[in-house]
């Protein structure tokens, strides 16, 4: 089996190394990431300046191959001009902080996945719910796991897996369940500071709204101490407002 | 009606400029747009440096706010901190270049109208088929009259509309036509090219695959000269694999 092996903390984080570790165990894992951590990038790609790839090497032996541009960078030119042929599946990660409900929307990690999946590869994005990872050892397991199913079962064209993994030791997980994306979201908040020549600027920060109350969805099941397994694709068509705005007379009188 | 109006192009481009006076005639327009241009940036926010709010003037007269960071970033710091309460609605363009099929996913034009989905404000993301726009008044009657449609009918919470109008002139537009997003997309070509020091650097070029042959969706409905209005949303939940995956065997051994 042929696995590449993406993510959007940046080739060096321990995050990968693992997730490359653990799946060199079940196949040929090649390793195609961004130079710099990329996080919060969503699914933004690289068209007006050019990329480089440069071999990455982790004491003297290689490891892999650095872009510097975004995780839905890496995987198309990992694909196109490295690979030059399809993996058998590409899996992102292994991500620091949680990708569940809204998160998904901005996550570099996922965005690496979907941009495989709209290249008709299966994928898998996979992350631990904290920015401050003890051990990824086990959420390399979850990852292996989850990688053996989708070789036996298949996984459908456009279709991509969210897994997310909580930040317990192994002996505290309940379990892995299906889920659903979660409702929580941000209540953004921009701190507002003066600089030295007394301009301002704007930090980002916030409160999550957790909303979610439901072992079915992402967010909650991780909370939960649950494994969530999500499956995301990028149709964004609203068939429910599809039906509903038929009505709609629609002309520019 | 408050509106806030962004785009992806930048805050000097025409399209805001024609949109912006479109909308004027029928409410109160507060223009915050990117400082530069911020094409295929996808859902990208700025987290690890703070962002900056410039007032942008033009012929000595105040036009909008620019902010040196992506579309959501506009979205989520003018609300917050600059119109420091919600718009009635956002209407994000006039963008140079169509916004249908695969493109929704890399566009940062609709993800500022996504993000004020996620926030709860009504949204419209409106783009003209081609990077070589002659005239965008058309676009702009057509932004004017699905803002008053929105505002008559409402918008189902977390639903936005992506509006894409074919760049010919408007006499010989067939009219407008509710639409999903199509299924057409790139076929990836990096073209390799070598710098004055002899090391190789890639420029992302391609094709699109064009799949679509239906009226009902996005793509299509544009090539045939057809206004297109496609209702989209961001719960990514892929239901039919969900309930396909429910009988695979979920645990790590």
């Amino acid at each position: 089996m042929k696995i590449l092996v993406s993510n959007d903390d940046g080739i060096t984080s321990p995050g990968i190394y693992e997730l490359a570790k653990a799946l060199s165990e079940i196949g040929e894992v090649t390793v195609i990431a961004p130079h710099t951590e990329q996080s919060a990038v969503g699914h933004a790609i690289t068209m007006k300046i050019p990329l480089r790839i440069i071999k990455h090497y982790i004491n003297g032996e290689f490891f892999g191959y650095a872009v510097d541009g975004t995780p839905a960078d890496c995987i198309k030119i990992g694909i196109r001009n490295i690979l030059k042929e399809s993996p058998d599946i590409v899996v992102s990660g292994i991500n620091n902080g949680a990708n569940t409900a809204i998160n998904i929307i901005y996550s570099g990690t996922v965005s690496a996945a979907r941009e495989a999946a709209i290249m008709d590869v299966p994928s898998i994005a996979i992350s631990v719910t904290s920015h401050d990872v003890m051990d990824f050892k086990y959420a390399g397991k979850v990852a292996k796991s989850i990688v053996k199913l989708v070789a036996e079962n298949g996984l459908e064209t456009g279709t991509l897996l969210n897994v997310n993994v909580p930040n317990v030791p192994e002996e505290e997980i309940k379990g892995i369940l299906l889920t659903k994306q979660g409702k929580s979201k941000w209540d953004d908040v921009y701190e507002e500071r003066t600089d030295p020549y007394r301009k301002n600027y704007y930090w980002l920060t916030g409160n999550l709204i957790d909303v979610d109350e439901d072992l079915e969805t992402d967010h909650f099941a991780v909370k939960n101490k649950y494994v969530s397994v999500t499956p995301i694709h990028f149709d964004l068509t609203d068939y429910k407002t599809y039906e509903k705005i038929k009505s709609w007379k629609l002309d520019t009188d």
